[in-house]
Formats: C-alpha cells, sequence, structure tokens
C-alpha cells in the first residue's frame, strides 16, 4: 500500500500542505512559505493531528532558515530560535510540537557550533523527522495489527489517521495494515464535535483506502458499545503522562467510560514522542480552550443563539485505568509499564 | 412566571405552531389546517417533544373532524379514526401520541354512540388534554424543585422544556420553578446531535427565561462531569418501560454512563402518560432510525463525504439501574416502584 502524502516541500523550501478545514469537499494545497503561514495553518487547523504538528512544525523551521540567509552565524541561529518560539504557542496541549521544536533547535545550535549550513542542517533534520514519523507509524501499525479480531468492527474517534501524520496514522495504522492483506473490516467513525474532523477527514480518507466505515454522532458511542458488536476502540493521543493518563480529543473520556461499561478494549496509539515525562500525570495536562464559535455552530453557520456562553475544551484527559493497553511505536504495554517504552 | 406558550389553535380550528426547525433564528408560526399539514410537521419536526407531539396531535385530529363536517353519524367518526391511523404513524418511539390518539379515539367512539356533535366535543378533549400537559409540567417541576440544590449547576439533553410540552417543560420545569422564587441556578445544555435540539431549542428557552446556561458539545459531558461541578441531570423521556429503562434522545445512555462514574444523580422527568405498561423493559422499546443526512452534514450544510454509511439513531435506551429516581406529576419513585405512580 502506497502511503498517502498530504504534506510535501514547496518549491520554496517551505512547506506544501492539504488545507485540511475545505475537507471532504474541496483539495487545496497551500504552500506555506513564511513563518507567519506555517503558525497560522497550525492554529486554524489547516494541518493538525499531532504527530503531522510536529513534522510540519520541523518544516516550517528549515524553511524559515532558508529564507533567512541560512548561513552558519548568530543570525541564522537567532531566527530559528525565534521561528522555534512563534511556531511552539500554537498549540499548547500537543507535546510532539515541542518534542520537533526542541530537537530542531538542537541540531540548529550543534550545526552553528561546528560552523555548518544551517539551513541545510535543518532541511535534513526536518525530513528525518518526517521519514521517521512515517516509519514509526508503518511500526504501530504492525504492533496494534493483531489486536483486531478477524473481520471485526473496531471504533475510533475525531482523526488519528493518515492526515494527521507524515504516514498512516497512529489509530488507524494497524486498520490500514489488516485492510493491506485483504482483510474485511468495519470503523465506526464518530463525527467529532466540534471541528468534525471523524465526519471530515477520516470517513474521508477510510473511503479513499477503500475501508468501509459508517457514520455516527458523538452521542451515539455509548448506545452502539451496548450493541456488543465492537470489539474494540483505537484511538490517538495529544500527550501521555507518565503515569498513563492521556489527553485526546475532546469525547474521547465519554468514549472510554462506555467502552469500560461494555468491555470493549481501549488501545491508545501514538509515538513514543507522544509520551512527556515531564508530565506525572492527567491533571497536569494543560488542556487548550477554543472559540465559542466552533460549538455555537459549524462551517460559517450559527445554530445557537446570540450571545450564548460556550465551553469549549478541545482535549479531555482519559485515566489510566480506564487504558487497556499503550501501542507505540517501541511496543505495546500496560498504561503503568510506560517506563518499558521510554528512553 | 406565564408559560410561554409555542402552540395555539388556528382561526380555521386547526393547530397554530412555531416552527421549532427554524428556532433559534426565525420564529414563525405555521397554521396546520390539513390532516397531512399537521403529520408533516410532526414527522420533520416543527413540532417535536414526547408530550406537545402528544397535544398537536390531539388538536389535529380536532381540526380534522371539524373539516369533514364533525357531525355524528359513522362518516364522521370514519374520519376520526384515519386521522388517528395517520398521525399515529408519524413516529414510532414516543408513546404519549399513542396515549393521546387513543384518548381522542374513545372519546370520539362515545360522543358518536351518545349522538354528540363530534368536532365540538373533540376539541374539548384536545383542551383538556393541552390543560392536563401544562398542569402535568407544573406539578412535575414542584415535584422536581427541591432536588436541585441551591445556587447548582444541572445538566440536561436535548429539549425537555417548554418548547416540548404544552406547559413549563418537564426535565426544565423544576428549573423554571427555582428560577422563579428567584434563585440562581446554571444550566448546562449539550447541543445534541444530530438535530441540535440543546443547542436552538434549550438555549433559546432558558436565555428567553433569563436562566444562566453554558453550551457544550455532547462529548463535553462526561467530561464537564469529571470536574466535580454538576450537582445532578435532568432529562425527560419518550417512553418508559415498567421496569423503569427509559428511552430518550440518543446520548442520553452515555450521560447516565457519566452520571454514574461520577456520582451525579440522574433524573428522569415526565408524565405519567410516557410510562408504557406494555412494555415490560427497554430492549421492547422501538427505536426510530431517522435519515444518514441529518448525521452527514449541519444546518443544511454536508460534513461528510459523499456515499458515507451512517447510523442515526433517533433514541437510545438507558437501563433503570442507572436512574437515581423518576419524577412524575404523581409523584417521585426509585425506577424499580413505577408500580406506585401508575394507573
Amino acid at each position: 500500500m502506497p502511503t498517502p502524502t498530504h504534506i510535501a516541500w514547496s518549491p520554496a523550501g517551505g512547506v506544501r500542505a492539504l488545507d485540511q478545514t475545505l475537507l471532504p469537499h474541496e483539495e487545496r494545497w497551500l504552500d506555506l512559505d513564511t513563518l507567519d503561514a506555517v503558525a497560522e495553518a497550525i492554529r486554524v487547523l489547516r494541518v493538525r493531528g499531532a504527530p503531522l504538528i510536529g513534522v510540519v512544525a520541523a518544516m516550517g523551521v528549515a524553511g524559515e532558515a532558508r529564507r533567512t540567509g541560512g548561513g552558519a552565524g548568530p543570525q541564522g541561529l537567532e531566527a530559528v530560535r525565534r521561528a522555534c518560539a512563534v511556531l511552539g504557542a500554537t498549540r499548547p496541549t500537543a507535546v510532539n510540537l515541542h518534542w520537533a521544536l526542541a530537537r530542531m533547535l538542537r541540531r540548529a545550535e550543534a550545526a552553528a557550533a561546528a560552523g555548518e549550513d544551517l539551513a541545510g542542517a535543518l532541511r535534513a533534520e526536518a525530513q528525518a523527522i518526517w521519514d521517521e514519523d512515517a516509519a514509526m507509524c508503518r511500526r504501530i501499525g504492525e504492533l496494534g495489527a493483531p489486536l483486531i479480531p478477524a473481520g471485526a468492527t473496531v471504533c475510533t474517534i475525531c482523526n488519528a489517521g493518515a492526515l494527521a501524520t507524515g504516514g498512516i496514522g497512529t489509530a488507524l495504522a494497524p486498520i490500514y495494515l489488516r485492510h493491506e492483506r485483504g482483510e474485511a473490516l468495519h470503523v465506526l467513525v464518530p463525527e467529532t464535535r466540534p471541528l468534525l474532523q471523524g465526519s471530515r477527514l477520516t470517513a474521508w480518507e477510510l473511503g479513499r483506502a477503500g475501508i468501509p466505515c459508517t457514520l455516527i454522532g458523538d452521542g451515539m458511542i455509548a448506545s452502539r458499545f451496548r450493541q456488543g458488536d465492537v470489539a474494540g476502540a483505537f484511538v490517538g493521543a495529544d500527550r501521555i503522562a507518565r503515569n498513563g493518563d492521556f489527553a485526546n480529543k475532546i469525547g474521547t473520556y465519554a468514549l472510554a467510560l462506555a467502552a469500560r461499561a461494555h468491555g470493549v478494549p481501549l488501545y491508545v496509539l501514538a509515538p513514543t514522542s507522544t509520551i512527556d515525562p515531564a508530565t506525572p500525570d492527567g491533571a497536569a495536562i494543560p488542556i487548550e480552550e477554543r472559540a465559542a464559535d466552533e460549538v455555537a455552530g459549524f462551517g460559517g453557520r450559527r445554530s445557537a443563539p446570540a450571545g450564548v456562553r460556550v465551553w469549549n475544551p478541545a482535549f479531555d484527559v482519559t485515566p489510566a485505568e480506564l487504558v487497556t493497553a499503550i501501542v507505540t511505536d517501541r511496543g505495546v504495554v500496560p498504561p503503568g509499564q510506560l517506563a518499558r517504552v521510554m528512553d
């Protein structure tokens, strides 16, 4: 199966990306050739998904280094530092973003110290982050594939698929691999309000791949689990704390409670870069709160009365005790044994 | 507090009703002066909410009796029978609809047997159903009001308010009464996909009444309960089985699981006409499945890719063991003691 690609290098050395806010109706590619353009694209979710944000931010830093001259002098390093600060401030919850930016900054400092060409070194580093991300996805797919019973219906939430990574996704990677082997699977896709990543993105990419899926409302998940035909829940993560608590798209905690109530195993699939050793538990994860308009309407069409108050956390925290296993590129572990797959 | 009214008799003796599909943006009143118009309004949810459907169907039968001559002969009774059959087929889950139609038919048969004026008798019967509904709401409010702690935040789902009844609602009735006494309460309003009755209707009517509320996505309920500031969940019901299992808007079961996980009491508020002695348990409740388009789009704007498969049950069943108490117009009982409030 060829890996679907939704990012590329732009001709100017910046980021070329599919604008995910326009899916599934329009497939428009954007050339993000300024730091502001990259930051805006991450902030308004033109590119989204924790692993993809990390890759795109790294590519954005490389692009900035090229635009600002790319020499080995202190000005070049200063521009990289500024780019990392600007991009690091776009979204607070996903740890991969900060992981990727810290790695780019370390590489820039090493390149500057060694008198290397900064732009060249950073382009190579960003490409390595992307390549490693794609390999990570495939490894998660291989490790997670045996967790899906033959012919099963499984449930996901939001989009932790190809569109969320530089490869075949995290939560969806085992599904892609089993489909690649010619097996008939079926994926339940909650629409994932408020921004409908399930409806707009997951249903779109599964449809493209020819994998049967059924779209449901977020409030239908528990009711569907009660029917007894769902063999597992496969979700991504934006940050995993040291104790196995994890943050993911709002609605994941409700899905986890429903899974527990009906004996549906809950698997969290994410690269080890999603595990944050500096975060002891879920209570320490900052949760991004987004604009009221997202819940008060959709796609520019308002559903709620004017002036209504809204609570719109983009993520929620699911406690480790509801997690069956965490599937990383380095192995499948119970949430209490994360140390086995950490550096 | 004056009871908000969203229905009336039309000048022609039919039903005048606020078109709830257009709220909160437009307040358009419709005169439903044919049987088809009444049936269509119920089917496409221009009027909705289990108690209101019963009232409107009864008024629709009265209007039909008037239009078809209204005499005491067999033709008049035949027209009433046909009207009851047509209106009874509009929505399968709500038992109040069938309860109200059966009552209208019994009254028609008695009027025909006694040689009374059919149209007059049926108008009076429909008015009685409406008046009793308004009184029922107020009684539910009085019995439910003590269940709300002072100054509390409570959660509801969908719309079981004034717009769903001929009075001040069922689930929202205690909130209206406590507000009427000058108390500051706060209501969490899940938007209730796919048709957004929470966002469009509940937030609208609470705003009109000056009751503070906060709109959330359906997938946020569990996460909000986890924060510990929600004192109770107040929901309506479309049918209550003899064992206390109940059907309500899809998403209610997920709310009930979250309530149980966090010690939030779950109250089901409904008239005794919602209890169906012929339904032994939740498994026997027919669940209406609605069109795919409702989930595949939002407010007429499609969000999902073309051709996606959809599962769209309008209701779900919550088992009695998750219910703290059922609040009816005849008393507050645990779900296992429904017989105490039944005929």
